[in-house]
């Protein structure tokens, strides 16, 4: 977040299996598995509707309107990456299109989390890449100021370290520390083998009232029931 | 509004005829029937595109970060309802998401209304279970703080009435108050039946300004036209 | 801008075939091609993704909740024009819907560009008739005080004058002045004659950082790789 | 909020006693002693820095971009009142002035709280005539079309009913319904003389955690203290 | 608007009486006199009150996080001139500081209006020099990317030619064309002589429903009073 | 970031001496002696002008619409701290007013760094207490939900360990991590030394064109006059 103009070429991912397996479970899962942190803010929305995808972060750290770090990081991208990029000021900018799309995702990229705005969406929308961004915006950027690669970043209000588990989907974005990944997918895992059980009974009528054991903490707080 | 703590559990409700009817005339029509009032802010949005329905208002009262009190209304809707949630305060977390809306359902909700954030959307979009809402958002909340059922809310600017008519779609959500519905509606059905002709007159190229008259007012205020 | 009350019934339209062909390259590549200049802001979305329009811009000042221009503009339209609509100050209602929409396309408009609202999103995207709007609200306007029509109007930021070519698409609004056409079709047509060997090239593996030669001005701005 | 074209003369004021005395607690007392309901939305905020005044609602509903219901209110205005303008959508335009400050002081107000903008602030100040508002706009309205006055509103998210005890200070705007302000008036002192206390104890240095037997509570929540 | 890389020199400034004059009115009386035309957007607030500036335009065209161009635009001031500096993009950074506060103001310019940030507030206060700005943040720039001087900008939504007059108070930001300049002058100064009268009689309880004869037209339009 | 519902009581706090004289510089330099890193977004204002302050940070995650964390770290200050405060999720509440601050003050707290709201401005004005914060909000918020105190945050958009150094004034709010508060302090030292140069020099009227030999690298990168 401190270094300006560094590339760390040597980062330690998330073991692999772990964040490909976090992404089955969706962000509201991780999220709530992880103790309801990690988020980013809900102005960060998919290109399209339907993506849902985990991977390791690649953190790039950009200048307003300039992408320029955006083409350092692709060199640092491995099959499985998410690269996450943040602005060092709010910026709707369309920093990323189709063309570094089709150079990240030949380099084994999944997807593209960016602070910022974002273009090219039919292109992206086709080949499939997905992007969840602040806004969308047909504006291009230089290339002329320095920024980083691979180092920490706050990127939507959410700290992403180089390496950590990215899991995005229509729900929005979450951050999953690596030296938290596997508690947190054992975590997920638990969380959503008690939701089926869960989704039958509340489906067949039961009401959560009653499956959660609401109604002595409620008239304990003081729930008048009027008639 | 003013209750904090209260389920009333015996409310009037828009005859279900009316309430029904509503919905198939959509928000705008509805709006203009009732004389351009009772529409909530345009920043409530569908979770996806092409819903649309009507019902009955169940309210509640959330307070921020905190969905208890959704637990507590699921006991309170009967099939035809609409679930109306305000928040005491701005509050974009994902207080909503698939197993509520798998008990809605089940007790026979038609959809929510919330002024605040909605999560699984993916699942939500699957069942169908539509949602207008301020934010998406994968974070949750607690149940740890009362709020009301069926007290009067004001949701997204509008004040809403436990038992009020809702009418929702892709132009958004306008409530009816349960006294106006029955001649809101005749309204709508008015209003309705003059469009299809103007609609067939616009279609054939004739103008407004001459089928709506207003080539004289326009002079009137002073319209001048330059070659 | 400043003449209240006018309507211009001669304006001076881009050349139907330099706008048209515009339209082939969307708002990013005719952005691009323009020197990064003439786009609106990103808060100007489509109501529904995937059209892509370009045309000669019709010009309206409208004034806030009020959308008796519209009507007055319909007469103007020419087919392969674009209604370009700005609002004297910030307003969210639904100044535009089907029954308009209908007679501009009798009319042969190829689109709206609304500073402001716009509703019955349904119907106009079955039509399709589509519109950039920075809102969807079903509210409706009065038809009660004059703006202009064909007057150089400031729509989400970007100064449009009427015959000015307009392109629009999934990422945004850019407005191309009449005297600058031709040759920004040229600069675009230029620049994505490009592309298609760049994206190869990228597909095939090949780093921006080599195909633009940007490692020598990286390290010159002092980039350092640590390991 | 339904009726668009009426005044009422005759409405129930809050008792002045009671409307005046809780001025003097200001709103974050008055909003605690509420339950914590009432309060209007935070983008409400007064034009300039100290003024803290309380009345009697006399309410206003705007269109956007018209301040005619205004001049009508002002006949509305008796000595102790504050007015309250809600508009029928979002608009910052400047609907309130110099002159209409004259006139409302002349007839006895004591405040403007208004959903939209507010222009003349220099002058304003130096009357004194306190706004709170939801914008700063030079911007003039016309007057063309029909509102209400002294019906119900919903301004900046708060039910206000004509008659209402209106408290606004520096921390915003309280709405206080006539049938609750006598007992949110007691409520209000009560609170505030434990307030003395309390802060002589806390700026001798006694901890919350302390005064407030918070501890154990904390523990029991599972808070874990680290060294 | 444009011309990127350019900066005009001789640029035709608005008469220094008309402008000097246009400033005694304030931006709202002047906006009224323009015909409700030429208002900034109200997100534009000076960063101290009171403050009450006209001047002829110098205009500069930013590139986002750049400021390199406000350089360039110091050597442009003429005494008498304030600068009007638009961005390619919306960026809040801090653009401008003490330092090029201390040139401008030892050229002659008297204020700043810029659609971005500004830093340095307690300095600029006390210097005095005046600042109308979207935002404050201690954000400085870089100096890498050209931008224009001296060209046609859109500033906060309004239309700004280099020698157009500028009116800013505590209401906002004004821009008068120069060629309309001395019209509106005379049109302001008449305005503000029936003010004096109008306030008198305001101040002596006289209602505006009387002095601008509008009974009848409310009653026309269908105002009920209800008792 | 990642822990809810602890404590960290010992923590490792920027040398008293650093953290106090990098507030002499105000947040402006000391963000460019950063490096223009480390900046809070400029939506964090102070409730006062003129306040400027520095200190270590004392870290607060709060839950929305929940303070109850806030009296946990009252007993971790130690004279000399800033209290910095996040959010799990935007909020507006009025999480912290005179009782909190009196507390505060008692405890040797400087200021309150808060990324939500803050209540009873005109008190702690009085007393005088400076806040940077989100919002202004009446509204009270409820004891219910852990969060954490000493923990690392992020506090509107930038990151903050407990125990780094924290300046604000009338600019922002920046963040200097305790490893590089020393270094920063000297940067910042070294670039005011300049400043008073360059000020004088400015004075005079000495372009900065000139001054920071501009005028070849314009050249370069095409800059054109045109007369």
């Amino acid at each position: 977040m401190y270094e300006i103009g560094v590339v760390h070429r040597n980062i330690q991912r998330t073991e692999a299996d772990v964040a490909d397996r976090l992404g089955t479970f969706g962000s509201a899962t991780v999220h709530e598995a992880m103790g309801r942190v990690g988020l980013m803010a809900p102005v960060m929305r998919p290109i399209y509707a339907g993506a849902q995808v985990s991977g390791t972060a690649v953190t790039v750290l950009l200048q307003p309107g300039d992408n320029w770090m955006l083409h350092v990081a692709a060199e640092q991208i491995r099959p499985g990456d998410v690269v996450v990029a943040a602005v060092t000021a709010a910026c709707t900018d369309g920093f990323f299109g189709e063309l570094l799309a089709t150079s990240f995702k030949a380099r084994g990229a999944r997807a593209l989390v960016i602070d910022g705005g974002c273009r090219d969406v039919k292109a992206l929308t086709a080949m499939p890449f997905p992007v969840w961004s602040r806004a969308i915006s047909a504006k291009g950027t230089v290339k002329a100021t320095l920024g980083s690669v691979n180092i920490p970043v706050v990127c939507a209000g959410a700290l992403v370290n180089p390496g950590d588990a990215i899991v995005a989907d229509d729900d929005g974005v979450v951050c999953v520390p690596r030296a938290l990944a596997a508690a947190t997918l054992a975590a997920a895992a638990k969380r959503e083998a008690n939701e089926a059980d869960k989704r039958a009974k509340l489906a067949a009528g039961v009401l959560g009232l009653d499956m959660y054991d609401m109604r002595a903490p409620l008239a304990a707080a003081g729930l008048r029931y009027i008639d």
